[in-house]
């Protein structure tokens, strides 16, 4: 990869795409969904080949798991192209409109921030939804997955290529590349070509980032998601709660790791234990939890900071709603936290007190989630809380300018003698 | 200064200013306002005092403007409190609330962003809206002015605890500090403790502070500001705006730098170089302003790129609306840009070609201005396109959490066995 190069045709992309109206954006990203469709055997034997040299690696099952794109997820990746297609276009939108008190007009107008560059690990799958997201808000992108995909990224990137020059864009809008680090880092100090950086992956890749970027970055940190089952709630439906957070996808940063229990359910605990047990799931106990069931592995304060990504959780009794806040402000990691309770004064306290960018009542934490919320999917979801927090749409992909329009306006006295 | 202990204070304010009732927020701005009105003669002499060491530390002349805070800017600052204190609370409101397909709620509510480090030069009116603007939108601040309005800065600090203290807030909600670049560099690093940096100055300063920090930055780099005058319109008018821009404080950022002129002005060059004379601004010259007007000095390239902060300005003449817009884009800072015409395609081109932070048209670059546009001033006018851009207002000091309340909903199967 010649960083420079890829930074040029990416700039001049950014400036055909931020006036490029929104029917020729979509006409790409429809045509990237029947790419998907039409070369879904050649996508799934490249995948079948990054995953064989992943198990020769002895890559760690979770990691394998991420990696996996089967032909459900490319059927998932190709509703979420034609979503995102058919949601309404940011670029042009207006806010705060109004009419000042000299008489001036002023409207913040969104405009795409240019060109951004995403560092991922794995996960084929967000090289379509970055790429489209991008695309569709009007930015160039330069997605830079992780080396155990890179059969099946180079060839979505070159569906992406196809995609674009199809529609009459340019096919840099979207380029896929394999930099070694060295390029990478080149591609970090370039603040002059590139407008943004989003990090996805472990915290070592993201701290390498923000520690050699001169660009802006948001990053997209793990997720140490909590449930507090509170007390009076129907005890059933409050694991089944927990139990999907856990369960359905142990791999992703939204996924459960701690559940909370009021102490109203300590004669429960054993059901509770069982439950988790009945479906895999290790549990890690705090003392009130061990007591009650005497066989569960002790959970350490290291552990309510573990993101496990496995079919791993810690249970801990709080005697409170106050409690159950502390302990997720202090040991959680600010992503996406639950409660489940049947009193409107509780379900108030906890959404006003976690101090966490997604905060939901009786939903499991899997609703952290783009397509879930109607934004068509998301581009990550960030940790941050500058510029974006939470699952990052379209909107959050774009910046804007104050249009102003005035009628000859001076600030002070007229300065031209007549 | 103590860092650490600085930086404690600010989080441990920022808490409960989270939590603060708007009333109690507004009353500490009264207080504040009402302070400056009563301690205007020691504001005075404070500001007397380092303006008379700037003198004899021979500042240039726009630095010592720049330190200026006389009665006249007092009074504004009195009554930008009043109209801070007046804005809605940007902390709670909600944006983008809607049902999901699934039946989940969802919007998302503005939170303050916590800790805001503020590094700026001189400029006492900037420790009264900074620490302003942090408190309304519920974030607790450090400032670090510079230490050649220590004096003021440090007066004003005083009052800022006492106003804080009246309204039963925490005193350090705003800290007022002098630290040593060391010092500084230590908050830098407190990724933990502080959320934002806004830095406001020099290049010099602000590419110090990027480079430093592990904490997001939000740049208020220099402007060096447009005035295009269209074909067709009325020259004086025209040249109006463009003086407005120029005279009227040549030392802050969104002063007029350079004056673009439709070729079709050319028999009109020698008046328009007079207009400027007659306002005490040299000016230097294209090469088709020197063959109309020969003792015109020659501005060279290094003069387009150049933020003169004084009674100078640049004056080309190009051909068309594209030249001008070419000119601006290359050359400018993508600060603030004007366009004079009565052609409304001309003016939506102008709008939507330069990539400017604010553009305006038939208004003077002044109007890049938190104050005339209904924001009660601004913290500073951001150069950056990532979270802020232009004027930063109220909600710019904001993030965001995601709320979202559901009916016990899960992504998968339920897993709980009866």
């Amino acid at each position: 990869m010649d960083a420079l190069q890829v930074a040029h045709a990416a700039r001049e992309a950014a400036t055909v795409l931020a006036a490029a109206a929104t029917e020729r954006k979509n006409r790409a990203l429809d045509a990237m969904a029947d790419r998907l469709d039409d070369r879904r055997a050649d996508l799934l034997r490249a995948n079948e080949a990054d995953l064989e040299a992943a198990r020769e690696a002895e890559l760690a099952q979770n990691l394998v798991d991420r990696l996996r794109f089967d032909s459900g997820k490319i059927d998932s990746r190709i509703e979420s192209l034609r979503t995102i297609a058919a949601l309404p276009d940011p670029v042009g939108e207006s806010f705060e409109a109004r009419r000042c008190a000299n008489g001036m007009e002023m409207a913040r107008v969104r405009v795409p921030l240019g060109v951004i560059l995403m560092i991922y690990e794995a996960r084929p799958h967000v090289t379509v939804n970055a790429g489209a997201f991008c695309l569709k808000a009007g930015n160039a992108s330069i997605l830079r997955g992780g080396s155990e995909a890179e059969r099946c990224n180079t060839l979505l990137g070159g569906l992406w290529a196809e995609s674009l020059a199809a529609a009459g864009l340019p096919a840099n809008a979207v380029q896929v590349v394999s930099g070694s680090h060295e390029e990478i880092g080149e591609l970090l100090a370039m603040e002059e070509s590139i407008d943004l950086v989003i990090p996805r992956g472990g915290k070592g890749l993201i701290r390498a980032v923000r520690e050699q970027s001169r660009i802006p970055v948001i990053k997209h940190f793990e997720g140490v998601c909590h449930v507090f089952l509170d007390e009076g709630i129907d005890l059933d439906a409050g694991l089944a709660v927990a139990l999907d957070g856990k369960c359905l996808m142990p791999e992703v940063c939204n996924a459960t790791e701690t559940v909370l229990v009021h102490r109203a359910w300590r004669a429960e605990l054993p059901r509770i234990v069982q439950a988790f047990r009945d479906n895999g799931v290790t549990v890690k106990g705090g003392e009130a939890v061990r007591e009650a069931v005497a066989d569960v592995e002790p959970a350490t304060a290291e552990d309510w900071r573990t993101e496990y990504l496995d079919l791993v959780v810690s249970l801990r009794v709080v005697d409170d709603l106050g409690a159950a806040v502390r302990h997720i402000n202090e040991y959680g990691s600010h992503h996406t936290d639950v409660i489940v309770t049947d009193s409107e004064s509780r379900a108030r306290g906890f959404l006003r007190e976690v101090d966490s960018g997604v905060v939901l009542v009786n939903a499991s934490t899997m609703f952290c989630d783009g397509a879930s919320l109607g934004m068509g999917a998301e581009i990550g979801i960030s940790t941050d809380k500058i510029h974006a927090r939470g699952p990052m749409g379209l909107q959050d992909l774009t910046t804007y300018k104050f249009q102003i329009r005035g009628d000859g306006h001076l600030m002070g006295p007229n300065r031209v003698s007549r």
